[in-house]
């Protein structure tokens, strides 16, 4: 890429000197993007505006539809009646993929073509950064995360080539989508009920996986389908121990982290598993909403190890030309951060995780004084740490448990308290927390569930399970707190 | 909604009387945004940008992700990195549904809510217009056609609740995603051969449809999958008679009506099947862009009379929260357009296809003068529509023809040189014409097909075959058409 | 500008034939870009939205505050705080021209430099394509009409070096901003009085121009400002004989032509008047928005001929970088309406212009006859064009008029009723249209005036102007005519 | 504003406590707005773009250009020929003022004329909390400072009525817009040179003034012309002294305050003259882009005290409709910043000052044990403070000076030397820092000055003289610093 002429005609529109020094600055540009198609990387430091704007134009311009006198004589031409429609798009109209592969060039449209692969490369590398080192091949699907497992567990299915394997095993997760994704690929969920830890936490029964793979018979068997990103008291899965039980018993395992890529831990377990010939990881699928912080619309498939292969069969399966809204979006939001804003980003959750969780713990003492006057204190979080935690304390989970996303706090309440809790948390702007109540019933798919929200179908309370996620504000959380303890003076006092 | 308080205060600011009117053109706007949402009907007359943007962001004002003072402590709180982002999608971050049905409120996203749901109505009407009066429900998926097709045939074999039903009968149309649909939802495709007729053109073979229902019996069929939308020298299926039949064996009919919504033919046929107590249209699907003119994204699934439940099956099996973006596009694009417009684009693609098929006849004299001079005429009309039309003439589907969206051309050449041609066009910024050769072969889901882009196994030639879809303008068909005869000339000369 | 390597990069993330393929298209685009760069005039065809935002693009990558690692250490570096500001702006913020004047390199500002020069040479072509083919040079000030008239004027004063040239003679015209242009420049105005026409019309006292001249003294006077663009029955001033007035007695001539680019007529005798040796304009002003559809805020200085150099004379007085909005309005407009569409609009509007008056030649006899039954009519326009016009007919003004912009109806009703008619108008969304009455006064700059909007001390009727200016739509004059018949009809019969 | 139907209507669409729970937000917005249009303050919390653009739709929706079914018969409409340019001005393309005035409603434009009178209120609720707290009018001219500059010039001249009132004295300050401003009013300077005081900061000699004004007599003089943003080693006019001076004598006061709005010390130092019954000035004039981070385009006229009127003479002198492109910016801009960031950046600023200059005494140690190797030190800054400096010394003027947004450095080098300094640091993409060498000459309008740039007319040294202004990151900062002194290094090793 040289602007030798460009910079002629210039010098002769405008002082040669001021000219020269403008095709400096384009050359510096272009080496900018000559090393994001070289490098396939995040660059370091993130893009401006400026020059995100640039590259898509350039890639706009490659697209046939932008094509100086362009004629279509095809039923699918990216014309576009609405100006306000083209611009949101940045002139690209003409989708991804073939109806052969998602991944699959488009022919009309080059410069669409190389945004996808793109992004496919740059998420590869976000998730390495975030702890993932041996991902090897990342796409971004066009589709929510239960549809993009859907679709995992079709592809899965449909390779096997063995009809009789339709049996999915699933460590019970109260979070419907994925129970639906099963329903939607056509399979049959085998539900595993999970265990209650004495400190209050929930977690997978990975031994009733493996006795449940013996009864049923592997050759029934598809796959597990495990979890890591779930509201606490839940804890993640051990997906390197359950990938262990896959790889003995040769089924798939496909792993459902909708938004563990922001979890450092959950995804150097992921890492583990991967890197590891002992234990198998098919899959793992995860939103881009909820990691990129990106509207709400696609999902990243990753795979790497042994598996790495499976990726380009997901791709395959995908049956037609593809919407590119959620990977123009994640496009754009990863140059525009950059590796060092990723790596920030990710950093500074964590530090937020851990001030959230001590806000509850300073508000201790000063709750404890407030509970001696108003006499029935609903929280007491005095000894969460101590050894003697017991379940009337409302930290079931905090910074010593292994959910390290989102925590939980008891409701020593009614519950006809507890939803009014929730109601004006909700009216009062605050959106997110879920009130989980104790005995909630609800069938999904066919399936009765009790207990249903709280992941087992007997929790000894009802709870409040609070999330910190990218990109929260360190306001939300003061907002929050202060908001929360006045609320619950008010409910209980009354 | 009034604006009494504003007017008062803006009277101060400025003018009153200068305030007053103002405050008359608000409430306009304002009575013309309440038409909207209680007629729930395309404006008689498209909005502005202005309209249309002060309506997004009113809409926008209700997510919460935009609430003054919003606290967010969830997993998904519709945050957004990059402010380019944020602004291509109008500050609408949250996506629509939620993970127990496609079309549910998003209590996050009362504003996405109100999108989605006027979209649906608004496309609903547009397809009424269209010529499918009697259809009650649309739909709008973001994902593609044929992803789409495998949610509603996911559908209707989880509705049976009859897992050997899995058989799906499919007139064979060789556009690779809708076969891919019936693989991606665990079925298997009955493939049902064409019939070529004296004129050229290619159907599909009803009687054999209803010989391999009585073969491989109605009780292991999940139901038919047939297409409106397909290229010459193929025609639509007849859906109504395929209606009838699977009345009949009470079995169901998904119609791919990918691009069919710009044929009035094509949208009455269907409307007489759904509003016939006789024949079955359980839903029928189509592209957005193919059909609104919006980016590549979404589809719409649309049912009526005894089907018209059908539809909310399909939402309730969407597995997560769905992008929203094809949605928005859709919901621009017919405010902008309104009825008058849509009706306007529908007849202009009529005209413009009678007028690009007599592009062909004006040029008959010229050509075979020219033919005369280069003693080998690749190309002659001249009898396309006299009663001795003969498969050696070009025009193989003009006018008297069934297919009223594209038609095609016979190529009088060598394989290499009707090669060659496609390649020349594409070159020259031609985008759309398909060259089909008549000995291709291709494996399709395991299938292996003769003839494969002809939809039969033994076409008796090479053609071209040229769509005028919605949009297109005279400008392209007349620079077509002459570049057409140019390298057809330069091609048969050399 | 060649782009191999980035083909070559983009030949390995995609297909290589795609990636040729949309290469040659890069190159295309690249070729337009360099043809507008070395021609410097209007492309013959428009360009799309992409390939304006694309060339936008490049220009503001070559602004330093859009360079990568710019460091800012001056008072004025091009920050631009608000996210929606610098969108808005393309990214370009730098504004134009330096402290030394206008159309001066910015330094720090290549691009935006760039978009100057281009803008400039895109003007002068339009203003040739409009009929002034003599015109040499062009500079847009990003100020409006009356503002920049009094630099023009002040830059004239400057240059003379005579402070006793302080007179500026002005044919009277009832547009406060001209005349506030001469008090805003410091100097005086010689108001002549316009001759009233037996049919109605308008015109400057030429005679009476030379009489002031020799009355006051050439050595007083700096010049004349005349006006070309004015609101029937005032006719335009002849610029040329006025020229030739001017250039007698060696005094400046400046024309006001504030919307005169619209109207070949008026291009062409201000041509006649540059190309003649014997009459001067030292250079004509017009408005950016009224002829070029832009917003407001931008005036375009011209001069031909002898006075060539005036317009970097006035570029030169310019005190301070600019604004750079208006110019870059013009850039993005000029460019998108390519000389074919700018000469379409030209003869669009000169059509409807006729096709305006023939509107109330076509309700004539509809009126008359209404008239017979509401018995005053106040409408007739029966005799126009017959030889024994009178000025008791409406149509003061119509196609034999030497005013091709705007017509003027006389209102045979009460000064009340009038009024009325007015505000009727404007309440029903009508906009423009000026009833002027006949015993108006208003002082202005200290200067009294009898009959104020008409023109003249005193004029016979009370009348209405209608203006058809560029842009106008066929739809707004049809309903226009009939609300006004309605409304005239509401009113007499009251 | 209430939207209790729209709500109603939206109940029957979604589920009615979401519809509910959206128009308390609605209602919350509205009430925001109401607070805006009432109070007319700077919001606290500073708006979001959602917010801000949904205040500007509102706007936009009062305009008549965006009126539905509008009829324009006027010459100027409001229309847009480019989409592009549309939605850049967010539909408002009617521009400010009416002929008669600048601040004037614009009847075609209330939605215009509203953001307009809101704009010029909060911009002098900006100037207060800067520290000019008896601020009473300001307005925003759509035009670069030095052209406001002259209209308010020439705004005092025709307001006195006497004509031999030209004179315009003018503490000498090196930048030419200024003095051009002077003689684009059609006025005369009368400059006065600066005194240079024994620590090498320059100041304006105010006994030289009031010598001046006796000897040409009050009674020929308009005003003095003042500044109080320059760059260093010039310090700010003490315009308190000076107004008392202009009080004595009875002459305006004009203060040229460029960027001066950034210092708190200039900005209470206006504001002490304004208060005081024994101090003028007239009105003070800043730059839009140079305080608030806008693009280039704009100034505002502020006035206070017995001068509170002035600002209402210059709006009227303003010749035409305007250009609202810098109106908007500022608009939007200071509804995104709130009364809270525009603190906190006016605060960042002086604190980045302080840390700039501290820089450079860091520096001095590395410095010196560098000077000695290399021999001939080019800076030392060991003394800057002490009682001994010298003007040998290069922090010339540093945090003890009297100049708050800049500093100058003494350049102990060649001419040569110091010309390629300014070469290479432009080249390496610092832009800002000016190299001033002592012997420079220039004529500007006219006048001859020797020691041009450094406003003297001989100064002992060459310097460079950096700014640190509003904005500014301390990564600049730092780059510049680390990027300085290697450039000295190398060019004084060489």
């Amino acid at each position: 890429m040289n602007f030798d002429e460009f910079g002629e005609l210039a010098g002769k529109l405008i002082q040669e000197n001021h000219a020269k020094q403008a095709l400096q600055a384009l050359n510096k540009q272009q080496k900018l993007f000559k090393t994001l198609l070289s490098q396939r990387l995040l660059p370091k430091e993130g893009y401006s505006d400026q020059q995100i704007e640039a590259l898509l134009s350039l890639f706009a311009s490659m697209d046939t539809n932008n094509y100086e006198n362009h004629i279509g004589i095809g039923e699918r031409e990216g014309r576009v009646y609405s100006n306000l429609v083209m611009k949101r798009h940045f002139h690209l109209s003409h989708g991804i993929g073939r109806s052969g592969e998602l991944t699959s060039n488009q022919p009309k449209a080059a410069g669409s073509s190389m945004i996808l692969q793109l992004t496919n490369y740059l998420v590869n590398h976000a998730l390495q950064i975030a702890g993932c080192k041996n991902v090897k091949k990342s796409i971004v699907v066009p589709m929510c995360t239960g549809m993009t497992l859907s679709l995992c567990l079709r592809t899965l299915a449909n390779d096997t080539k063995q009809p009789n394997k339709k049996y999915v095993i699933w460590p019970r997760i109260d979070q419907q989508s994925v129970l639906k994704s099963i329903d939607t690929a056509g399979l049959a969920p085998l539900v595993i009920e999970n265990l209650v830890n004495e400190d209050g936490s929930i977690e997978a029964d990975i031994t009733g996986i493996e006795k449940k793979i013996q009864q049923v018979g592997a050759e029934n068997i598809l796959c597990v389908l495990s979890t890591t990103s779930c509201f606490a008291p839940r804890v993640p899965d051990d997906v390197f121990e359950i990938g262990k039980i896959c790889h003995k018993y040769q089924i798939g395992h496909i792993v459902n982290n909708a938004y563990g890529v922001q979890s450092k831990i959950i995804m150097e377990k992921i890492n583990k598993a991967i890197a590891s010939s002992k234990s198998t990881i098919t899959c793992f699928v995860q939103s881009t909403d909820k990691n990129f912080m990106v509207p709400v619309g696609g999902a990243i498939v990753a795979s790497g190890g042994e598996c790495e292969e499976f990726v380009d069969k997901v791709s395959k399966l995908y049956a037609g030309r593809a919407n590119m809204s959620p990977i123009l979006d994640l496009f754009i939001t990863l140059l525009s951060m950059g590796a060092n804003r990723w790596k920030e980003l990710l950093s500074e959750r964590e530090d937020l995780f851990q001030y959230f969780i001590n806000k509850f713990r300073t508000n201790e003492t000063k709750n404890s004084n407030a509970a001696e006057n108003t006499e029935s204190s609903s929280i007491d979080t005095s000894s969460t740490n101590s050894s003697n935690t017991s379940l009337d304390h409302p930290l079931i989970t905090g910074s010593n448990s292994r959910n390290h996303i989102s925590f939980a706090l008891s409701l020593n309440m009614s519950k006809e308290q507890a939803l009014k809790l929730g109601g004006r948390l909700f009216y009062r702007n605050c959106t997110g927390p879920r009130v989980v109540l104790k005995e909630a019933k609800k069938n999904v798919v066919g399936i009765d569930f009790l207990g249903y929200g709280s992941h087992t179908n007997q929790y000894p309370h009802h709870y409040i399970t609070l999330a910190c996620a990218i990109g929260i504000q360190q306001c939300e959380i003061d907002s929050f707190v202060q908001m929360f303890f006045k609320e619950i003076s008010t409910l209980t006092t009354k």
